[in-house]
């Protein structure tokens, strides 16, 4: 938990990185970057994506902890923060391949887990590494943003503030996937802008399943998801593919996306708007072979 | 006004920043960056907003004057330009914390009071400065980008054009503030991407008020501001809080932001939507105490 | 088409740009920045947009080319791809101005007569100059990306693989313009977010036009265009100017844009809108005087 102190002979970070559900309508991501660039004039800033939907801090986990492995070793730094100006606490959390910074709910632990687990915390309570005035709602220039500047210099993260437990750090619960005899169930963790549904479920899953598969809405109980009961109102079945280009134009397929999870495309369509899908909702993938066979079955 | 003379000796500048009105989906923004990139290989550009609404010079100028304070010394273009191309100038403006490039129709105004006022201004007429080739439709690309990299590479102000008298410089109505006996009247500045609703009053306004706050909306006519009219419909309570977590989820927060205004928050919420306010709206806010005693009185 | 031997010893690029239809909502873009960050640190990236209207190529390719002839030497990389994962080739594209790569769909084909024409071509299938693991879906990040971090670091083009000849590259179909007696029809290549319609001609077309012109829709068939019919509905007359200043608020302009082709633009409207006219529509823009004294003979 006290990495830091292997930190302190660090070299400089090569980037920071910048995920917020900020938009680009308002200067609030020039003024993060400007914060960085008076700080740290010659760093590279990235920026992930600032069109995380307002407080949605599980789509802004995922799509963090699906780019930083593409991102060169650096600071990344993630606010989706409805509780800014709250309790709840700031942190800068250590993994063997960069530093994450932002507010503690969760936000950053599965980009954690991408770049090979927390080997250390940090509450983020230095003043002198803070904005001189700390504004109650935009902890983004006040906070994250010179933390972020002053950990790629190479400043020690020990220095930011006292230790923090990981065990202590705010989770999400767990994407649900659960294996079946005949294929499995995940949740849906994002539509990405093409339409494109990824599911929670790692492409292990499908690997096995046959050449076609169906897909149908199951009933959000985890507990019951070993034996789920399907919702009805919908089956569908798609091609277990490659890419989308693997089925006529028009037609669903299974794949393993560019993250190594599975997802539902459509070639040259919009799949989330085929299946009226949004995050959250639990679908149920399984070898095809019956569909139509018995159209009462899965009701 | 001739403080080119004491720039003539300055620092190449760090970075430019770039405010428009100009959208992400076409080329012109990286038209932009080209420009300044080829005249200036080693310098940073920042993007603080381009989607400006169309036109709309005051969304503008107030975005661009609450982020330069937090941008490095630099050269911050803008252009929010309806004017293009007729006989309106183009501009750059001296200040103790920086250059402004832009047309003259009052965008730069009040980034220029952020970053300490104006101490010269020009017109930029030398055609060495510009483009070749000069288009009608675009001087972003043409004027203010390579003026901007000129500037910002160390070239004295003077070369630019003739100086300017800045009283000469257009200007917009102020937006309406007005000290009531028991709170005040301000014009909605701006509307944020979280639909936060930033009023033209200073918190020092709203900082005597108590813990509750009515908020109105009333008649436009400035001169009758001192004793304004409320125009009825709505009228609502808020909590007059440091931040939107300071209420409960839905509830209405009056506090400052981030740029030392008064906003209009809803922890969760929009509350641009809830109040349907847009900009230009004025409002009343004041101590609360008897609402709802006489539901008649403010219509 | 073997120019890949004058590379060998050219020097670093300045920049690389990104064109693509990723949108901004994801990672997909920072994932390119970041695989190219990694393999070239000090490289500038330049944004040219990423709301390219999904796989929307021929708009793509009419940003782009719109756009290279104002950035510094560079490496050009495109992605608008609904072949991806299919067996469409991956190319790199030699001009005199730079290098374009991209699928081999027609994307690239417009930038490259902008920068001069194509002097080589390869095909990308060198598999140690691509990520280890190929993605069947993002090829942007697998193999556009590191192929032009590669060539902006100066590495030959013949090393990314075999020479393709360039009359074997997949072309768009040319949008139509056609000269007519007393004007031209041309297809509105793209609309920008101002709503100002962009059509394929040339602005000499317009040129020897009277003050005034008259505008209306006209049957799609090419073959017929030389003497085409008029599909009727509405006429339009508008002011053939500079810009679109040179009317009054409202007016329909015909003016010459910023990219040298012929626009329709509303002073402080949206000429799209006005129009209903989408990329692909054809428009007869003639010399008007004689507009509304036969209003039957264009329907």
């Amino acid at each position: 938990m006290t990495s830091s102190s292997a930190r302190d002979s660090r070299a400089p970070a090569g980037v920071v990185s910048l995920t917020t559900d900020y938009g680009l309508a308002d200067g609030f991501v020039a003024a993060c970057h400007g914060v960085i660039a008076r700080l740290a004039p010659a760093l590279r800033i990235i920026d992930v994506t600032h069109l995380v939907p307002p407080g949605d801090v599980r789509r802004g986990g995922a799509v963090l902890a699906q780019t930083v492995p593409h991102l060169p070793l650096g600071v990344h730094v993630a606010v989706v923060d409805p509780g800014v100006g709250t309790s709840r606490r700031g942190v800068a959390l250590d993994t063997p391949a960069g530093l994450l910074v932002g507010p503690d709910n969760g936000l950053l632990l599965d980009a954690a887990g991408a770049l090979g687990g927390i080997t250390g915390a940090v509450e983020l309570t230095n003043p002198r590494w803070l904005a001189p005035r700390v504004s109650a709602t935009f902890h983004g220039r006040d906070v994250f943003a010179p933390v972020a500047a002053r950990l790629a210099l190479g400043a020690p993260l020990a220095e930011a503030g006292p230790a923090v437990d990981p065990a202590s750090l705010v989770r999400l619960p767990e994407p649900l996937v659960r294996r079946l005899p005949d294929g499995f169930v995940a949740e849906v963790l994002t539509v990405d802008g093409f339409g494109n549904v990824q599911l929670a479920a790692r492409s292990e899953l499908l690997d096995p399943l046959p050449a076609r598969v169906r897909i149908d809405p199951v009933a959000g109980d985890p507990a019951a998801a070993d034996s789920p009961a399907g919702v009805g109102g919908w089956e569908r079945e798609a091609v277990h593919g490659r890419t989308f280009g693997d089925a006529p134009v028009g037609a669903l397929v299974a794949h393993a996306d560019s993250a190594g999870r599975v997802a539902l495309s459509v070639n040259g369509g919009h799949a989330a708007a085929l299946l009226a899908v949004v995050p959250g909702t639990l679908l149920r993938v399984r070898g095809s072979g019956v569909v139509g066979d018995a159209p009462g079955q899965y009701g």
